[in-house]
């Protein structure tokens, strides 16, 4: 695979108003943009900090994953997504490998990147983002 | 505080020597060290992606913090850790805003940086590292 960096790390949080105090407030990020996905029945908030993100998720419906991650795990890390060239290729290639796909192929997410999940199950217990930047 | 970048992201895994083979094999990553820290009771292998470092924490004893979290939790996203600039100033930030401090004075973590972690619990469930590398 062509991974360049790590594009964000996703956080699930019950509200963001409130976690975005601290973010902002003790750790001294910005947060340039609040994005709703509703497909992912998520609201996200974004943080820069170096190369990398910071993406605070907020579940907008009890039954969005976030809501259920929250209810059996507590707020806490959710993700890492990589930043990768040639996403369907990765995709091909994890699943050559055996890995468990939560997407078959990209689809649309925040910041109009083109993500796939891979399920935790198969990466030893991360769930894993891959993104694209087809636009660029 | 003065936040640069992330710094590392810890991973818990039961055997580095079977995740590696992910990191490496499939996502295609290089790793680059092995190191044991005694003091933490774990074994560490860093990997690096762009800006940075994903440690895997392999348990060296059922005592360690790590295989806790491991019997916990499972497997998984264990850490963020900041690189900051005038770590003892972040943590007087961070107490005189009110988070737990796990180490009220830095320490010597993996790679000779200068470490102290912040309670998840006061951190919206993120188990936070601060690390400044004094040695450059």
């Amino acid at each position: 695979m062509d991974i360049s960096h790590i594009e964000h790390i996703g956080i699930a949080v019950k509200s963001i108003e409130e976690t975005k105090k601290y973010y902002e407030g003790v750790l001294g990020l910005k947060c340039y943009a609040i994005e709703e996905v509703a497909e992912q029945k998520v609201k996200t908030a974004f943080f820069k900090v170096g190369q990398t993100k910071i993406e605070l998720l907020e579940p907008t419906s009890e039954d969005s994953t976030v809501a259920k991650f929250i209810e059996n795990k507590g707020e806490g890390i959710h993700h890492i997504a990589f930043c990768v060239n040639g996403i369907e290729k990765c995709l091909s290639e994890a699943e050559l490998a055996g890995l468990r796909l939560i997407d078959k192929a990209p689809r649309k997410g925040a910041e109009g990147l083109s993500i796939a999940f891979l399920h935790p199950k198969s990466t030893f217990g991360v769930l894993t983002e891959m993104c694209e930047n087809k636009n660029k």
